[in-house]
């Protein structure tokens, strides 16, 4: 039942965006009586939370290459995929979106990146085993340099979120984190 | 007039967010006749549109430090502080959530961008002249991944938008340029 109720909110996000979500809507998608989606969610804020949850939780496997750029570089083609996606690239906007205007999204969607991060952090301390970068990295920070400009091109620039973005958006990251540019201590 | 009604859309837009924008409250706020502003401005839509076609001209100076880095620096300290100022951060966020479900306010605010950002690719031209970048560096997509990682911590993360993520932001987009990372042919 969560699953069919979570997939059916999915869409509707992806369709609408957040401002026109309806749990009765929502529930007839879904086939499942509006009486237990109002019980169990309450408010479209609270299935969103749980929709970031459901998905935070869908792992999505770490590829290991043997070099931070190509690691980097797996990560940044995922990233681009999945925003570049009709379906996923609108619901990402639209939860966005929603975030900007309801606290309890923006939880819900920074504990969504902060899990997603910490996953592909473990390339880069990789990285720093291997001495590719220096020690006192900050893993976390290189991650997040590598998502920032697709995303500033899904939500502001509107520039094209093609390949050659993902592949930029891992040397530039790469390049810098060699330089230092992420070091903890700074 | 047109000041007055924008700079109320703009309050309205930072208090109340895009989607309980409404042209009577405006009007109101703006003490300026409500068929007036439908009849100006027609729709919210419009009247986003109009601000942000308000803000681009309004020019705010680049500074010349002679270097790169220090170039760089002084745009991300300035984007830092626009987006951390209570007023400005919830206008640019209701600005972006509004251009997820919005073409016309999404065309309005990628224009807004690529003013901001010609404006400060000069720098990036100088530190060419200066032989500090390669040759075929990209100017603009230098300029674009300093605000990058600042936006990102605006809409996604949530870590803080202070000065040592503005300074190293520069750090990271200039050493990136250095390295090659934003050539033009790749």
């Amino acid at each position: 039942m969560r699953a069919a109720v979570l997939q059916a909110a999915g869409d509707a996000l992806a369709e609408r965006g957040f401002a026109h979500l309806d749990l009765a809507d929502i529930a007839r998608r879904a086939e499942v009586g509006k009486t237990t989606v109002y019980r169990r969610w309450g408010t479209v804020t609270s299935l969103v939370a749980d929709l970031l949850v459901d998905m935070a939780e869908q792992s999505l496997s770490r590829t290991e290459t043997g070099s931070l750029l190509g690691d980097l570089k797996a990560n940044a083609r995922l990233v681009q995929r999945t925003l570049a996606d009709p379906r996923q690239g609108a619901l990402f906007k639209a939860m966005i979106a929603a975030a900007t205007c309801e606290a309890k999204t923006a939880e819900a969607l920074h504990h969504f990146y902060d899990i997603r991060v910490e996953e592909w952090a473990h390339c880069v301390q990789q990285a720093i085993d291997r001495g590719e970068v220096p020690e006192d990295t900050d893993t976390h920070e290189v991650i997040r340099a590598v998502s920032a400009p697709l995303y500033y091109r899904l939500l502001t620039s509107g520039d094209p979120l093609d390949e050659d973005a993902a592949d930029r958006a891992a040397e530039a990251a790469a390049a810098a984190a060699r330089a230092g540019a992420y070091l903890r201590s700074k």
